[in-house]
């Protein structure tokens, strides 16, 4: 007799009114607007549950009734629409040299988006809490005085976050065992809304799941390109976060025996001879400071168009050891794209040809897989937007915002 | 205003019955003996919802009733329990030298377990499909003798295997793009069980995760040690498929530039260093003859044991080479245990050393990212029981099997 686990796959009886609010909050945003009925129907959920939670998702604002529906015998129904707007979620990026704030409602309108200069505060951990808090105070006072309720922070950060939001290491800022929820909790003194830390690259694939052109892809990684190389990778429709939250460490597995150094103290990294930095030292060998990252590109990108044979050449290098991490996904996680995100997506152009072929070649699969190779669609803002979306993801899985004061 | 997909995680509607099949049988599992009113209590399902799933998996004979509860004030409710019994999987795993076919009942009586050698069918895929459904006929004549119904036959093989069941790439078996589901439907004459065919290193950790000590676990990775190096791994409780089921690809990722030669055509392959055979040509050099992987782990097992230095050294090379693999799982999945199968398993005692001082040396997350190492505990059985529990958990899913002819 073999024992047998009694629930292989985990279901969470005490979240089953959670997973009923998530499976009509869903239908109404893809079938509404529709009657009660309907969703009784649909759901199989009998109509004093879909009464009892229509109830709770109007009285939070989440659902709006839009009147008698005009296409029925008998008594009219009264219709259901998403609603929504009155809630904002607030995203903010951490990159090595500016933060990036931005707010969304649930229907998905952009209310800010703003970029801050953050070289000199990652250098101390102090600092960089003053700078997130201060952002984080002026978003959220801003869609207040819209007279929109902020249901929630996220940070997103270039490193490895556990679930408890403490930046276990973050090579590129220099932060290792740093409390950064903690911190921003103390920082902003508690506030009504919940405050989250994620990793960037996580939280980038989230947003372009949900904003970007793949509306069908169910299995897709993307990799960041800023002063580090992260993996965000959505499996079957979820963020893959394994076991503790250190998913997607691509950037510091070992590509190169003996290779370059890399800022996290091992030699021939992913990162070190992938990464932005290693491009922009390789194609930029006469600028010997270092401007910014954004400015280093556009010379990169000018260069490339005036056909420069070094640059290319650069390209083409970067381009092949990105297809050697592109072929590192492709094989443990079968991914359907392979999204080039930050600096990356901008150089796609000369990119694209060496990634591809170094993919094909080092993958196992026939055609890789079929795993194709995209330019990142929603730009630097990426991982901002997917901070906010992570907020409102919560609100799709049935985890209710708190009733506002009014 | 940015465009918002209708459904960011996929809620199938048309599936909510599988879905309530499934939450019904789930609580019975866990809770049962239970009554209808209980469930419904439990699961927000209205009562007559409840008494027609009940009734549909009384009819099927997954749940039977156990007459009338003692301990309730007023009319006695009938009590539920599972049933499943008359139910048989079979699972035949396909080594590159033997077949072993197991078929388990849905509460996990293992109710047979046979091995047939197959090392010189593999080279046909006619003699291969010709052995593969001999086994599998007499398993379903012997479960069917016994007064079971088969509900389906799943075919573990070491190998990229598509969604339709055809294997496309096997470099251990040396099949492409071999049919072997259809071919097998053909061979079998289309019985009336459900045929699968799917990965070796998949159906492994399907059975670790149903039937090993991991009862917490919901991130694991499982390492194939047989001819080959495959990676099955679990995310969040279920199993990374990916876009097109090649996923676990680890075997063929290169870990050595300009390495040794590799049964695919490439250099440096994680399985040409960290490979069983690769460790008994290390590890005895002095046998020429390739007598079974067997008896050539039994002979590394003795030597070990005598504490013979070149077979410690063959072994703590493999150990490093397979450190590095299980680094790859760590810091691109994280899992929380990564299982060393097939003929790993009985080394582990002289692998573990090195598995894990590489496995932390080169995880850019703190303590190797939580991940530990341990031996399956399934023996060489596991991905033929996977196979049989990848039948079982289509039930659990809610995909009922067809009623018996009775």
């Amino acid at each position: 007799m073999i024992t047998m686990r009694t629930s292989p796959h985990a279901v969470d009886f005490g979240d089953v009114r959670a997973t009923n609010l998530a499976v009509v909050l869903r239908h109404v945003r893809a079938n509404g607007p529709c009657s009660r009925a309907d969703i009784a129907a649909a759901t199989g959920l009998n109509k004093a549950t879909v009464s009892s939670i229509v109830g709770d998702l109007i009285r939070r604002r989440l659902l709006r009734e839009t009147g008698p529906s005009g296409h029925r015998i008998g008594r009219p129904a009264i219709m259901l629409a998403l609603d929504g707007e009155p809630y904002a979620a607030i995203g903010i990026a951490v990159g090595s040299d500016h933060l990036t704030a931005m707010a969304v409602d649930l229907p998905g309108t952009c209310l800010l988006s703003w970029h801050r200069s953050f070289a000199e505060h990652a250098a101390s951990p102090g600092l960089a809490v003053a700078a997130i808090s201060t952002l984080a105070r002026r978003a959220a006072a801003r869609v207040t005085s819209q007279g929109r309720y902020v249901l929630g922070l996220t940070v997103g950060v270039p490193g490895l976050v556990d679930g408890d939001g403490v930046v276990r290491r973050s090579p590129t800022l220099g932060w290792r065992d740093m409390d950064l929820r903690g911190e921003l909790v103390t920082a902003l003194r508690q506030p009504g809304y919940a405050i989250a830390v994620d990793n960037e690259a996580n939280l980038a694939v989230l947003a372009e799941q949900r904003y970007g052109p793949y509306p069908e892809a169910t299995n897709l990684a993307y990799l960041t390109g800023g002063a580090s190389i992260g993996a965000g990778v959505v499996v079957d429709g979820r963020l893959l976060r394994g076991n503790r939250g250190f998913s997607g460490g691509i950037g510091h597995i070992q590509v190169l025996p003996d290779g370059p150094a890399c800022v996290c103290g091992r030699r021939g990294c992913l990162e070190a001879l992938a990464g932005v930095p290693a491009l922009i030292r390789r194609a930029l060998p006469d600028l010997d400071v270092d401007v910014s990252l954004a400015l280093d590109i556009q010379e990169i990108v000018r260069r490339a168009k005036a056909h420069e044979p070094a640059t290319l050449d650069a390209l083409a290098e970067t381009g092949r050891w990105l297809g050697y991490g592109a072929s590192l996904l492709a094989n443990i996680v079968n991914p359907e794209v392979v999204i080039l995100g930050g600096y990356f997506a901008p150089l796609t152009p000369w990119l694209l040809a060496t990634v591809e072929a170094e993919l094909a070649v080092r993958t196992v699969a026939p055609q890789a897989g079929g795993c194709r190779i995209a330019p990142a669609t929603l730009g630097t803002e990426s991982s901002a937007l997917g901070a906010a979306a992570r907020i409102l993801d919560h609100i799709d899985a049935g985890h209710l915002p708190e009733l506002p004061d009014d």
